[in-house]
């Protein structure tokens, strides 16, 4: 560890985020200067994680050693169970250990989400964690989709539950006293959807638990309105959430770059390049990026863990350590506790 | 009927289209309109099926009578079991009993497909009808996603059906010797996927179904893939399917709005706007338009079943209408019989 005044004991009323180093495309150099960004901009307090030879100048943040790397191709269960001096196990150990109050890896999803589950634990009550991803809604808060691939396979207990976990992430994050929750199937009409959801929907139309946890359920949502902005959480299964988000990240890269091609292609509009790109970048780099809509949030394990795209840029690190310190400050944790001690419906 | 000369007799070899008139959301005013032009323009025969007394001036077209319409709202299977006199039901059954050779319909989806398999019936060996939907992928052939919503639920081996029933489509629709076809889920490696996916690729990996369909089987495609060309045709459940076509369509639709707004908003701009909509509208009302990637259609039913979107414009229903006198034409059904009469995996 360093000797900066970062290197608190457990218990201070600041810790930093732990950051994976070591994830993402360019990493390190991109993560390590974010973390930069998010100390000197922000004044976040950051523990970086990683190999100290590799790390470069860190900018006086403090360095937690880890030897090993999570490559982004690798097994996670299995490199998470054999690199036990990885970079993103390091990280959630600090977490676990109370010398940090949150994890950010931009690397390999899954072994981000083993290392939560298998060194920080599951919160009691909790019966699967899930990926929660807030997507784009122009001009309002954005709509929270959970699960977005941490269980491929669904109970429709747990999607109750992603309801909860989901409630209190929207609230604490997008400050929603109550949060609208709906169900991603494929028809308006209550009863429309395949076996899975319309169990859900019988669970979910019971208002107990929407009481409980101080919910507002709207009902069934269908996949064009996703970014409608008609609910702020909206639950299904890990398969199909997943599938829903590449999809439109996907379609979004390739709307982006046509679009830009189109314009460039007419004569009319040469020399405008640079009026046409103040037009659209605040629409395509921020609003319509994946790596910009807001790091990922795996909700259920004890910490608070984010994990943001492996193409972030400087800038998107930097938010998404800034968003995890101020999950971890305004108690994400103790609500969703809170969420799922809640009567069962 | 009408007197014109399209009037012929079963087992005739240019039979028209069936045309459900009163289906869509501006019809039958803009269907009939579509219908004239593919007969001026493209010479496809048509019979337009509806209300005599509101299709209006029908340019000479033939016409079946039919004074019941399924709303869009209706509920499809009871509504064509009760309305016996409507539109869609009395296309069906023209296709059905020889006096047309295929069906458009751009009105309640789930009508369509009730009545097609009600009335026409399932082709032989076929365990369930799937739709089938062109997504654009630019500079290239379409890729094909089914079933996109005919099977909320679905086994794996209907999935294999649907590759075969794909592979038969996407020959005929897209003059593709053999279409390559992948598997939709979550993950580039083989296993990645939830129960359903795990045990179709099993499946899907035998070689026999393909070698019998002349298909070539090329694995694991991940939903930001699907509109990158690298494959012919996608199978999925109906469920996912469903979600993601909605969800890619709604996420366009949000998309070219906000593309054209923060464009006509630079003041640098102004006066551009017919440049940039030259630019544009070629991508956005043609490639990225729900309603012009071509109809969807169902796959299994002893007839040609073409679905428009309901906000089809006239030029669409005119391409839709000549899609579907292309299929019926170049013998898709018998296609489809072979596919599904070889050998079962």
């Amino acid at each position: 560890m360093s000797d900066n005044g970062s290197d608190r004991p457990a218990g201070d009323d600041h810790l930093p985020v732990a950051v994976d180093a070591m994830g993402g495309d360019e990493a390190p150099e991109i993560v390590v200067r974010g973390a930069i960004e998010a100390a000197e901009s922000h004044g976040t307090p950051v523990l970086l994680v990683g190999d100290p030879d590799r790390l470069g100048d860190t900018g006086g943040l403090p360095i937690e050693p880890a030897t090993e790397v999570v490559e982004m191709g690798a097994d996670p269960a299995k490199a998470v169970r054999r690199l036990k001096d990885s970079s993103i196990v390091r990280a959630a150990e600090a977490v676990r250990d109370g010398r940090a109050s949150a994890l950010l890896s931009a690397g390999n999803t899954g072994a981000a989400m083993a290392a939560s589950l298998l060194r920080m634990g599951r919160i009691k009550g909790v019966a699967r964690p899930a990926i929660a991803v807030p997507f784009p809604v122009l001009g309002s808060t954005p709509t929270t989709l959970l699960d977005c691939g941490a269980n491929a396979d669904c109970q429709p207990e747990w999607l109750v539950q992603f309801a909860r976990l989901g409630t209190a992430y929207a609230r604490h994050r997008f400050d929603l006293e109550r949060p609208r929750v709906a169900i991603l199937t494929i028809g308006e009409e209550a009863g429309k959807g395949n076996s899975l959801v319309k169990e859900a929907c019988e669970l979910l139309e019971e208002p107990e638990w929407a009481e409980a946890c101080g919910a507002s359920y709207v009902g069934n949502i269908e996949g064009g309105d996703l970014m409608a902005g008609l609910a702020d959480v909206v639950v299904c299964d890990g398969f199909t959430g997943n599938v829903t988000l590449k999809s439109l990240e996907g379609g979004f890269d390739i709307f982006k770059a046509s679009t830009r091609r189109a314009l460039a292609d007419r004569a009319e509009l040469a020399g405008l390049d640079g009026v046409i790109g103040e037009a659209l970048d605040p629409l395509y780099d921020g609003v319509f990026n994946a790596s910009r809509t807001g790091a990922a949030m795996l909700l259920g394990t004890r910490g608070v863990t984010l994990i943001a795209h492996g193409s972030s840029s400087q800038s998107t690190i930097a938010n998404a350590i800034q968003t995890a310190d101020e999950m971890a400050r305004a108690g994400i944790l103790d609500a969703i506790r809170q969420a799922v001690g809640a009567p069962a419906p």
